[in-house]
């Protein structure tokens, strides 16, 4: 077997490397998986860097999200042949993982790349518009990086509940594929970004959304009714965000923060049933998906993670450990 | 009588200007008020600059909140010769004032510096130590701008619940001024900040409070626990609030903004009681204080507004309209 790992922190596409080494025999409760997909996300290169909020002990296998099929199985609940959801942060940059049984989730046949999404992306995006604000359909929100994965399902999700987006994207090219799948209002960020949204909208939004951070984030504030709350997830300017005192005090604006990995730290088992839940479904009937750009084999990861940080993409990269 | 007015908005030295004009005659409910001190705060000086987040119409009178002593009255409620609280907001840089006889606060007899700052701050710092974050003795808060008078307010009030703080300033020379009133840690801002609050007190904040923004404001939030608030009521810096997003996402820390003029359109009469029934009650005891620094009288403005500007100052600056 192949897997990713890394033995220091450092820049993704210098210290991932490929090894291979035998098959682990099973244990009693363990099936083998063979690895079909595994997303790039922005957060696992972050976290191979060594600029993640957790940091695994090294050497350490990367990513953190993928799924695959049961090859082999050492005990009962599960059936040679099922698709499955690995564990989420298992190290699944592998082209085959060892599992309890107990911790794999079974999928329906589907898209696989969109289904390898599944763990991360759309349950970031239903939460950061569940989790801060209560909205009512006709609501406004406001979303930068609107063409990342998160961003997209985003879309979707809102227009599902009847809430209006703003979105914002840092180059002319992104705003096509953006009006593609149902995006109304899409918008280059800019300095003057507060008044082109009040010209377009005529509303005030009641959520911001910010991967970015740096002036995006005091450019989204900007946009926020009074009272309003921008939640960052992502800092992906490299800058510290950027917050007008103004906006603070006289406006009342809120910052709050969103980590997936806090949220499973706190969510019931019930609420993540309800989550994961409704989103299986959805991607599984390919009502919810998100734009997919290239796919990468193990062997080429230093290539997949430069590309994949690069942004310049139409879409998620993807490895395919055994081919696509 | 002679009052500071502003007919646009600018530099408080260039544009405040004192004007005289014939005392008014009292209509029936009116009392007159000769003001005895009126505290120039920098929410004052933002406001006739225009950056404050409520513009009066002009020309303005300038001032929010000062005392005096009733000499003529035309109706019942009030006593000549009684000191009392100006309405707030009324345009308090005057030498007499005419207010409706119910919109007056009765004062017991005392400093009358001290009483004259009663509206303002020290409600401020017992707001932003009880509206945002439950805290109980043994907790600990960090707040910027320590040698202000909100400063000053926030290190006694906490010492009266048992809650520790650290206090932060910008230069050497305010940290003997905070020793005196009781403060255990003085620290002077800097990008080591959280090291040098780790080490001083082994803890983690629970509450940091801002009135700076800028790059202090970054430093604070880094001194949080997790899923700690910072909140900011001040820009004195005249920068942007800076804000590292990993400390927003992986130590979910959140920001709130609290400005004194929402809170007073959100309270109900009883919680305003409740609030300042004690302030009064301490500021008139005298265990409640904060520094003065100089009086000026109002011919002196353009002067008292540079100097209160400035920040190079051992306390607050009162203008006694009426002689000291």
């Amino acid at each position: 077997m192949k897997k990713v790992i890394y033995e220091a922190f450092g820049n993704p596409a210098d210290v991932l490397k490929v090894v291979e080494e035998p098959s682990k025999p099973l244990q009693s409760g363990e099936a083998r998986v063979e690895v079909l997909r595994a997303p790039i996300n922005p957060s696992d290169l972050i976290q191979v860097s060594g600029n993640y909020g957790v940091k695994p002990p090294l050497p350490a296998v990367a990513g953190n999200e993928g799924l695959g099929r049961v090859t082999e199985i050492a005990g009962d609940g599960i059936e040679v042949g099922q698709l499955v959801l690995l564990p989420a942060g298992s190290g699944t940059w592998v082209t085959e993982a060892v599992c309890p049984i107990r911790a794999l989730v079974p999928l329906p046949e589907g898209d696989l790349d969109q289904l390898s999404m599944l763990m991360v992306n759309p349950a970031t995006a239903h939460l950061l518009l569940s989790e801060f604000v209560d909205l009512k359909p006709g609501d406004w929100v406001i979303q930068s990086a609107a063409n990342s994965a998160v961003g997209s399902y985003l879309v979707q999700l809102a227009a599902e509940r009847g809430i209006n987006v703003v979105n914002v994207v840092r180059r002319e090219s992104a705003i096509a594929g953006l009006k593609e799948i149902g995006a109304d209002v899409v918008l280059v960020d800019g300095p003057d970004l507060a008044k082109r949204v009040k010209d377009a909208t005529g509303a005030k939004m009641k959520l911001a959304v910010d991967a970015v951070a740096g002036d995006t984030f005091a450019h989204l504030a900007e946009t926020l009714d009074q009272g309003g709350t921008i939640v960052n997830y992502g800092g992906m300017s490299n800058q510290s965000a950027r917050l007008d005192a103004a906006s603070i005090i006289f406006r009342d604006v809120r910052v709050r923060g969103f980590w997936l990995v806090l949220w499973f730290e706190k969510a019931t088992r019930d609420e993540r049933m309800a989550v994961y839940g409704a989103l299986t479904k959805a991607v599984a009937q390919g009502t919810l998906h998100a734009p997919v750009d290239r796919h990468f084999t193990l062997d080429d990861i230093a290539q997949a993670a430069g590309y994949s940080w690069a942004g310049e993409r139409s879409g998620k990269v993807l490895l395919a450990p055994n081919g696509v």
